[in-house]
């Protein structure tokens, strides 16, 4: 089970970790981190990872190929020649073409969304259209081979049901007895319907700058999906 | 806001992820992540973290302390005199000592959970009376400056709970709903309480085996909480 993940300096970490945490209990299961270069490569958490591969060396089949997000480091890699290119090509060879958060756009820019209904981000989902891709929202979201995730702690979900997908339902149960899921959200507002009015306008204000739309917009030009 | 995290090889990623990821949003935030010495440490996830600085080069008064947990790498750990050491200094000089998972068994026996309630990973939360602490099965546990979570994707909880004690809960409020934290467990079985016994019996023959019991009962002795 050869999982490739895309890790890009100023991720969000927890995007990456979570799912391939869930993945990482699959017989068999290997990784590849791949970045441009190999080496240190920087996330929003305090936290740095290793890239163990440039893109020249990672697979070119893997069994699956999973991409994590982020804001603005995210919305400018979106319109990167020599990312969109890597994702590109590693999906058309992919086993399973997926990712968590805003990832999706990426996914989208390379290509690889056409025709696929997504997850996505709340606050980007609608601009998965601008990549041909059906927006859904749905923490997960499972299309033909397609299997993307909602925002960033979505990824847990996410990577205990693309676990049950892969190695079956009855893993996916014990795995998230393992790994002690039962949650208890502290506030119960992790999404802008169960929010006030008020938490989700304070929620945007601080979105607006961090993810321009018109980066997104800008992609989806540039690669004219 | 001076984080400290311990990393250590074969640590659980989601534990040490999950928390750092909403204390990362706290203003002034700033982290090291240390181990014995500085540069690369595996984890159990398929992907490595930087250790940003070695144990003698690390914080003595951080504002947080915090240790992830694991299996088999944490009971090692627990009789391991460089780590608990370390971790006993660190903890005495912290405003916040700190952990999610088993990551408490490794206070407990630095001496930093005595006469305290405390969280830990359901197999081994009754472990933690070895080091004078009291069990408690909460998904996240605040005692004094205390603050310890259940098992692995307990970690998100905590993470947000935290940042609600150390920011406000306006603030905690917020960031639930920019990670969007709705969760939905894809089994609803995360806990002994929800599963069946067939499932239980299946979790626990497999942390038998990688979870000595023995071996924390060796490091209660050693260390003589």
């Amino acid at each position: 089970m050869k999982v490739l993940a895309v890790a890009f300096p100023g991720m969000t970490l927890i995007d990456l970790v979570a799912p391939l945490q869930a993945l990482s209990v699959i017989p068999g299961f290997e990784s590849q981190i791949a970045w441009k270069t190999r080496g240190t490569v920087s996330s929003d958490a305090g936290i740095s990872v290793v890239a163990t591969h440039s893109f020249s060396e990672a697979w070119v089949e893997p069994d699956v190929l999973f991409v994590p997000g982020n804001t603005n480091a995210l919305c400018k890699l979106l319109s990167d020649d020599e990312t969109i290119n890597f994702v590109s090509k590693a999906g058309q060879g992919a086993g399973w073409v997926t990712s968590v958060c805003n990832g999706s756009l990426l996914l989208g820019a390379a290509g690889l969304l056409k025709g696929y209904r997504a997850g996505c981000y709340w606050y980007t989902r609608e601009q998965l259209r601008l990549f041909g891709a059906e927006p859904d929202s749905a923490r997960v979201v499972f299309d033909r081979n397609r299997a993307t995730g909602g925002g960033m702690t979505a990824g847990v979900d996410f990577g205990l049901a693309l676990l049950g997908k892969l190695a079956g339902e009855d893993t996916g149960r014990l795995f998230e007895l393992l790994f002690e899921y039962a949650p208890e959200p502290p506030y119960m507002v992790g999404r802008p319907e169960l929010a006030q009015a008020e938490l989700v306008q304070a929620a945007e204000n601080i979105l607006q700058g961090l993810m321009p739309k018109a980066d997104i917009v800008a992609a989806a030009s540039k690669w004219k999906r």
